[in-house]
């Protein structure tokens, strides 16, 4: 793996030199720098053309994140041949950057010895993420086929659960005594005879004789301080840990909050075991910040490349639970059947009283679990938090209530359904804003994700609640017996 | 501005060391890294005895991110009297982490002369962010106390529209000529005369005689590479460049889909003018990716710290337009009063349909949505999403008719019911499916942000032809006259 072997001559970053910058080139580009239908569409005409040199010709300039896009955008029967077309072209770096399912599908239907191929070429990291979801069986064959030192990095990652740093963090990284100076340091990174040392990084990390971290030095203060100077005197030594049991989202938080570019990774002695660098970041944390939105809706893994069973699998279970909530409404309704026939009206618009408690307890349920997944509601603020909530729907619930109250009154002719629908609704939009930042807290409190789960709790209270208000307000105000 | 300034003596990040790291201390911080309860207590109990001491002491160890915590933890009538006792910690990195409503609400409260003081001590773009918000006179009035230089920086900066890379670009980088070797580079950073280089930077931007950039040089190739060695050999030349008018969204989606760290940023003739580093990147991400579920619900910027004035006003109007969409759906059941008047049941069961069709439309509202936002979405690859979208419509409208048309058949001992109910809800949640996806399709290739108001289109369309296929079957098959 590319992070473990010898570092490359001094001039292989240069080897790249003369390659066309692609990223800016209009032929191949949309103006939010995605690659072309009309591209893609010439990629597929000559696949199926069985014209291969075409196909390479059309891919060679691509940068391996573009090739990984080509990937996910043609078909998934077309996939196969595109790798066919291409193979010198599939370096690791596309595979890291291929989407999870993509991936899995192309993965799943190589050879193991392709496979272990394929992985010797990636960093652990990434090395890891391609062969983590296989079947055991599978992963034990690809692993078979590699180098030991190499199965020993991706067995030693894979012994950390899934979306920990221990899976996540490179490790490879630099890190020396503190009793070097910044000359030492510049001769120990220039021996070429050491096979150890990572080509990119952008800090070094300076141990102690039990290897737990004391400091941290950029590689721009190693470059603009005199060679006589200490390590000790440059380095800075209040640093950012992050523990080799901390979730990814976490790790997100950290690396957002310190405004990190890289950082050490202890273990539970403190000893340095690794790194994160906010490259691989910013993929979690852009995952982490998406999937609220996913988790709200119940879509599961929402990807738009996860099979066809897999997102049915997700979202029906969904569906189904709803449907359990939704009886609870319907049968709130039932218990004012008699209600209904006597003036018709009332379920022509209880409708609107449960949708727009919905709504607003939906406004409610995002601000909440937004504020609770990048830590801004703690414990410290979770009754100012409220009372906030509960100050915006007092505004919310009073303004819709005058709106529906006066449109029902005049429409219908009836002041008095006017008046029992303006305050259902005041009451509904309160009910949704309390339950909208209640639910989450509670279900965080108990060591649950909230967004998994709280939009069925919040849309059930609105529903029950609107239809029970309204219906029930009807025949306490007499305006139906 | 730091970033402008002479590069402080050698020293300079050893000034820190000594310091303790505060980040794993578990007297303040609880398991997730955010400030325990009984530590911001502890500030306020302090604040409250007026004891201004006992205040600075508690303060003093936190890391400024931790310290801009803490202003935000507190309640608003508490942070002028938080900055009054810790005044000398209020350092740049403070104010630049505080969340962007804590801060103007400080900013706005402070004379010109200090805001400008606060400003001088920032780098540009967070300088930028600390006045961007603040009305034309105060802008002017704190821009007249800065320095020329500065104030020229920050005026050049507020030319670029917001959220665009002109406008949150660094404008400090090292850039140097390709002639160079690896030893005249170090000779060159380590010239300590030269009082315009950052403290801070990871790779040296290579650029012509015309200031174009031909290549980039991580500094950790710079230290590995024999100082003869031509930069022309070692540098990369494809790089990433940023157009200066980028949005923000796609400058994240250009470090997560090419794993930057650092990138240059050109102007309209391809001059390096600045730069953009993951650090800045990361907030970026997380706000995108996090506002979608803000957005779909209509919360706004949906920030807890957002003044209560403002989230009614943005959550009041989207719940109001809900209104009138909710009206189109009790339109559609006034249509069928005479039908329901017949058979009340009708009105008990027909929010189950129209509720689960919303549920449906969310989830593929969801999933589209953030395909979109990551381009993982294009005209390539749109056909096969809506084919995708329908066929999990199909499996689980199949699946969700069959469950509610037995429960309903078997509980209202009615089988005709169930057969009617199953049938408009298997319609209702295909036609869920194709909004779901079509709606923000249709709103993105109009120009429209797609996460801004799609939710009330396919919301109002599952309500109303939820209602409408449900009274409608029942009249069609007999069930009720």
């Amino acid at each position: 793996m590319a992070d473990e072997h010898t570092l490359p001559d001094e001039l292989r970053p240069g080897e790249e030199a003369g390659r066309p910058d692609d990223r800016i080139d209009d032929e191949r580009h949309d103006e939010e720098n995605r690659l072309k239908t009309s591209y893609v569409r010439s990629v597929v005409e000559a696949l199926d053309a069985g014209d291969k040199g075409r196909v390479y010709d059309l891919v060679e300039p691509l940068h391996p994140a573009d090739v990984a896009d080509l990937f996910e955008l043609v078909d998934a029967d077309d996939r196969p041949r595109l790798a066919s077309a291409i193979t010198d072209l599939l370096s690791g770096e596309v595979i890291a950057e291929l989407n999870d399912f993509v991936r899995d599908g192309m993965i799943e239907a190589l050879p193991p010895e392709t496979v272990a191929g394929i992985a010797e070429q990636l960093e652990t990291d990434d090395a890891v993420q391609l062969i983590e979801d296989l079947d055991a069986a599978d992963q034990a064959a690809v692993l078979a086929e590699m180098e030991p030192a190499d199965r020993a990095a991706i067995e030693s990652a894979l012994a950390y659960p899934e979306e920990t740093a221990g899976r996540l963090m490179s490790r490879a990284f630099v890190a020396v005594p503190e009793h070097m100076t910044v000359g030492d340091l510049i001769d120990y990174l220039r021996d070429t005879d050491r096979g150890d040392l990572p080509t990119d990084f952008w800090e070094v990390f300076v141990v102690d004789p039990a290897h737990k971290p004391v400091g941290t030095c950029q590689l721009s203060w190693i470059l603009r301080t005199p060679r006589h100077i200490a390590l000790a005197d440059v380095m800075k030594r209040d640093q950012t840990l992050i523990p080799v049991t901390a979730d990814q989202e976490e790790v997100g938080n950290m690396f957002q909050k310190y405004a990190l570019i890289s950082a050490a990774v202890v273990d539970e002695s403190g000893r340095l075991v690794g790194q994160m660098t906010a490259d691989d970041v910013v993929h979690i944390i852009s995952e982490e910040a998406g999937e609220d939105v996913l988790l709200l809706s119940g879509a599961g893994d929402g990807d738009i490349n996860e099979p066809i069973r897999d997102a049915y699998t997700a979202r029906v279970r969904w569906l189904v639970a709803n449907l359990a909530t939704a009886s609870v409404a319907s049968f709130v309704i039932s218990r004012f059947e008699s209600v209904i026939a006597q003036m018709v009206a009332l379920a022509v618009l209880m409708p609107i009283v449960a949708g727009i408690g919905g709504n607003a307890g939906t406004q409610t349920l995002a601000v909440t679990v937004r504020a609770l997944a990048t830590n801004q509601l703690t414990a410290s603020n979770v009754w100012r938090a409220v009372r906030r909530e509960l100050s915006i729907a007092l505004l919310n619930g009073a303004t819709v209530a005058l709106v529906i109250g006066l449109a029902v009154g005049l429409i219908f002719g009836h002041p008095m359904l006017g008046a029992v629908i303006g305050m259902a609704m005041l009451t509904n939009i309160v009910i949704a804003g309390i339950a909208g930042v209640l639910v989450p807290l509670t279900l965080e409190r108990l060591g649950a994700d909230p967004a998994i789960s709280s939009s069925i709790f919040v849309t059930m209270t609105t529903d029950s609640m609107g239809f029970l208000v309204f219906l029930g307000l009807a025949v306490a105000s007499g305006l139906v017996g």
